[in-house]
């Protein structure tokens, strides 16, 4: 069974900056699908902003294992009641990569409950990012660091809950570091979060991130068997079929 | 400095219910005033939500440093912008303990992004409570388990992320186990659940329950220099004073 | 590439105790490897205590990907210097399965730094085992809960570092509970411990046991580039190939 | 009741190199005796390698709340029966704070059960010291971040266990990242690893080096009621006094 994944895309920048649509002609979520695209085992599909429904009806996100997030400059025009339903369908089992500046969009403040901030700056300098969680499959073929020439800079404190675990730390030229890759789980969801990918670098044409984006999809795919929590207003007497003594 | 405590009820089980009544003759939250008051260094308020604002006006969330919460049958009625006042206050530092049915209030769901379902049955059988973190600041004065004669049965799977510290385990008599106390930071804010209080059981009257009720407070209460988080839209370009080499 | 498993065992009960004989004619190894085998992708060798080197030599060790360990009687007779050359390996990335009372033994105790102590009482009751962690790769095809009709009591505290991931809670018939799946990791490697499995019951027979600890094994196997960490007394002036600004 | 602190010390490099013995003329043990006797509520004492047992006689170590650790050269040179005293006392509930180099003692390797390797490499750069869980009781009256002017450099991978609390990420001028404050709980007994203390830099004259140290004291020392887990083979058949239903 492939995992079927869906990109979401905000879409805009790329039609007001001609610096940004250089680097994604087609918009960042092509350039992600097709990366994806030539991995095994997965379906893609891109849904973005200005669709109906920003391209996320019902049965579009029902049939999502896997869902990435990129946003931008119009958090605030994604409709409450898709983010309800995405929200919904996470908690449900299906996994969610959120990247770069997904990090204040309305889906991901809603699943940490934090404010999300961050400090930022937009220089262009380098960023390092180091492994601090060897082994783990979402770093799979990613050696002990690797660097990407140019990106802005997002600083500590990172207004987000203690992840579950924390796979990468950035520093910049400026001197300042970041928690750039952690992931959580909400409900039966697995939620990545990873930091690169500001729209005027190439960051989502680099080799190492791609790679890591990938194998984000693979981790977050739903695993046989993880069910739905049930709860109130149905409790079940009968559950324990198998009495204590 | 004392710390200032505001014990919140929804205040509703005993006006109706003779038996709650009996338990709780002025209410839950003067049951738990009374004892917090007795402990050195706290300062106790109360408010409920029949009060106006509930009795969270933004001077009395402003001036709390820990807020305890219990609701049950009355959680849709606590109105939006009190439950966004109260998110706030935590995510700038200020302590939340939440009891009991609390699970399904709109402040720990806000905070939580999960559900917070359980399975439950209320039969009275036997909880017993068993330290999973000993040496825990919370747990001081607690031996390795303590036992409630009678209470509502929680059952897993409990729909939070997971904790920070798991500090308790309840094991029902009827089969069911539960995490029964376990703690979150959102923001600076720290973030308690301890699962006993149904309320026709005199649980608020027993004194482990009690004891870690008061530790919880003091635990959960702000340090000095536990700054709110900055971020956007405010970015510093100069906040990084020593600049690198 | 297939997962290169050895299914290590003490071996010494089945030769003594004919009950434990019944259960595992050819000993638990046997068992567990057989189970094993009949899953795709998995190559297995087992190996016991009074093998030469009690079957570990350094070959074997350095071909594995990941160790079961069941022991008991004789966790004192395993020789220090075959300890040192398992946990070096797991250091570098084998996993590694403790089942049941593996809990005391020297590779457990070694890799958690604690004294592993539990409190146990043999008396044959029923043990049921909770998800609190639905979703997780270690829980594939287990429901919310299952349940062994008899097994040996083991109650908390159990005197183990805090886990990574809490995967199972166990109550048993007389009211303890048990966090009995839980894992962590060391250096590169991944190590699983699942309580079930005395020797007098037939808990390795049972499928969901089974499935967890096949799922384990996929689990706990060693991911592509996960690297033995360098560090002292061979520091590299040079590995951070693009230096800052 | 004070906390009971021992500074433990190797104290070679002051006897034998000028540059420290300027920066620390009696020893760092007595710069950090100094500084702890000058907060309320704490009784000091140090002790010293070379010393009988090293300074740590059994009836030290047992009327011992915290410990501080700092060696370098001589680790080798600490003898495995004074390491099993402390590391008992550590589970029983005794406080640890290792600094700088002790990453490497033979006490937290023991407690770790990792190889707790780093990189490392000592131009004496600029480390910045990011607050990345504001409001810990460690961090108290730290602002976001503060930053050393000379310090020797530390690298990840730094292969140690997950901690259970992450406080602050280095970064230097030479663009390497570390996690230079984590804490972990081992038994009962609390542990806290902090950075900053190259033996040729002042860094233990740095008010926020100090404040953090001192409030590590304040939160290492055992909470009353933490018990000594009992276990094997002191099985309790009679331990839950209120038997199920």
């Amino acid at each position: 069974m492939p995992i079927r994944v869906t990109v979401w895309h905000e879409y805009r920048h790329e039609k007001r900056n001609e610096q940004v649509r250089k680097l994604y002609p087609d918009g960042m979520h092509q350039t992600l699908a097709t990366y994806l695209k030539t991995l095994g085992g997965i379906e893609v599909r891109t849904a973005t902003l200005d669709e109906p429904e920003h391209g996320l009806s019902q049965s579009i996100v029902d049939t999502t294992d896997v869902m990435l997030w990129w946003g931008h400059m119009a958090h605030a025009e994604v409709q409450d009641t898709i983010v309800s339903r995405v929200q919904s369908r996470v908690l449900a089992g299906m996994g969610l990569v959120v990247l770069h500046s997904g990090h204040h969009s309305k889906i991901f403040k809603r699943l940490m409950g934090t404010t999300c901030n961050l400090k930022w700056r937009d220089e262009g300098g380098r960023e390092a990012l180091f492994v601090t969680k060897p082994g783990h499959p979402i770093l799979a073929g990613i050696d002990d660091h690797f660097v990407l020439e140019h990106e802005e800079m997002y600083g500590e404190y990172f207004d987000v809950p203690e992840p579950d675990e924390l796979l990468l730390i950035s520093s910049f030229s400026t001197g300042e570091v970041f928690r750039s890759c952690m992931t959580w789980q909400r409900g039966v969801g697995k939620i990545v979060y990873f930091r690169p990918g500001h729209e005027t670098y190439p960051s989502y044409h680099n080799p190492q991130v791609l790679r890591i984006i990938g194998n984000a999809v693979r981790w977050a795919a739903p695993v046989d068997g993880g069910k739905v929590p049930e709860g109130c207003p149905n409790p079940s007497p009968d559950w324990l079929k198998t009495k204590p003594d």
